[in-house]
């Protein structure tokens, strides 16, 4: 993991909230100097993560009120709940969600702070290349949000509410229903070849770094690509129910754009 | 790239095509000195894979009849005519086709060869990872082919037509169609906030890593798995034609299998 700059004068950073995003901001925080402590709503959790980083950590009630960021890292639905609990604070207080707008936190000095990934407990994710999307309520809290995040990640932009709903709703696609296709793929392998999703491991990097590096569009391949009516026919008769309608839709729009 | 085993006494094998997978296999197993040549309907193309890896290459009319195994990769229309081509040979005839069955090449050793991976001409491939399927008309040519694959990779085994049909079937869902997806994701992205798919690239990563390893059923996220109809209707809105239709019937298939 690389330390991509180090901000100057150092920021004294509050992680909000005890689930995978706040435990993984705060351990990537922690590396670069700048976490001052890790609270939740349940303090147990919040110190869980705060004591192997050798920070304070604990309920709200024990949150400092004097430093400069508070990432709210919580729930969509409870991010105005959680602001509130905060209080009056000088410095700022940003959430770190994709879809939810940066005006629930009513306060001056607001912001967003999303890393575009996908965070697990028991797995390790290289912070320095994860894409971090900033907003700020003026031109300082986007330059000190800003500032932040350039110093876990060197891939940061600005972006408002609009790009991060557009982002949401491109990543359902590219990441929730690619995932379900695989969940498809590994419930048929296992039914009928007795075999895992791993048999396609070395295809499925293949594809998705191919589909990166040269575009998605241009790369598509399989029998609706190549328009083979006889391979997909031979397919529908082994589908029933939704994946005999997925099967249908998909083909379909891949040979509506290979017609384009 | 690993060579994985040296087969004893050494094989002489023709690669017969000038695509793709004939250009990978041809200098895989140049790689382990199995290779005695490549031959095509075009020998110009053929020449020019053969050249680089100092093999005989050129014409069918040119191709020797004395060889131990002829690996026929052409696009799967074409097997049985050039089948007919190759004439009558003691050594075994093998195709590297997903779909085909076996008995389109009429003669008495004949096999199957395939190599469960996508290739492109410009892209490297390690194929000592490349999961080969293998299937023989007796005993004999499935072991001598089960050798040859071993020799380039450390992931072989026994699949016969149904098998491979199955295995097909799962990867246009999980190769093609996830592709498709990623085109749809990309084509918002650049619409709607002037970015490639470059920016979710370490999502992507994380998410098929995941998948793999986790297994995809229990690694499934997002709107539908939680059952975020507020967030699905938002996206809806912002789709029409095969896209919101798409949207619909994959979000409907995951909230499915979350009650399960």
């Amino acid at each position: 993991m690389t330390v991509v700059k180090q901000v100057s004068p150092q920021l004294r950073v509050a992680v909000i909230g005890a689930g995978n995003v706040a435990g993984h901001l705060a351990e990537a925080l922690a590396r670069v100097g700048c976490l001052a402590g890790v609270w939740s709503r349940n303090g147990n959790h919040a110190s869980s993560i705060a004591a192997p980083l050798n920070v304070p950590g604990g309920a709200m009630s024990d949150l400092p009120r004097d430093l400069d960021i508070y990432i709210l890292s919580v729930k969509d639905d409870a991010i105005p709940s959680v602001s509130a609990v905060i209080g009056p604070v000088a410095g700022i207080v940003a959430h770190t969600s994709g879809t939810v707008s940066m005006d629930v936190l009513v306060r001056e000095r607001r912001g967003v702070f999303y890393p575009l990934q996908t965070f697990s407990s028991n797995r390790q994710i290289d912070m320095s290349e994860v894409p971090f999307f900033i907003e700020g309520s003026d031109a300082d809290v986007s330059e000190t949000l800003m500032n932040l995040a350039l110093c876990i990640s060197s891939n940061v932009r600005y972006a408002g509410s609009d790009i991060r709903a557009t982002l949401h709703l491109a990543a359902v696609f590219a990441c929730n229903f690619t995932n379900h296709l695989w969940a498809i793929a590994e419930d048929i392998l296992r039914r009928e070849a007795g075999c895992s999703l791993d048999v396609f491991a070395p295809l499925l990097h293949e594809t998705l770094a191919k589909a990166i590096e040269c575009g998605a569009g241009i790369s598509q391949t399989g029998p609706a690509a190549r328009g083979d009516i006889h391979t997909i026919k031979k397919h529908l008769q082994r589908l029933d129910g939704l994946r005999e309608k997925i099967y249908q839709i998909v083909s379909q729009d891949i040979m509506n754009n290979n017609q384009n």
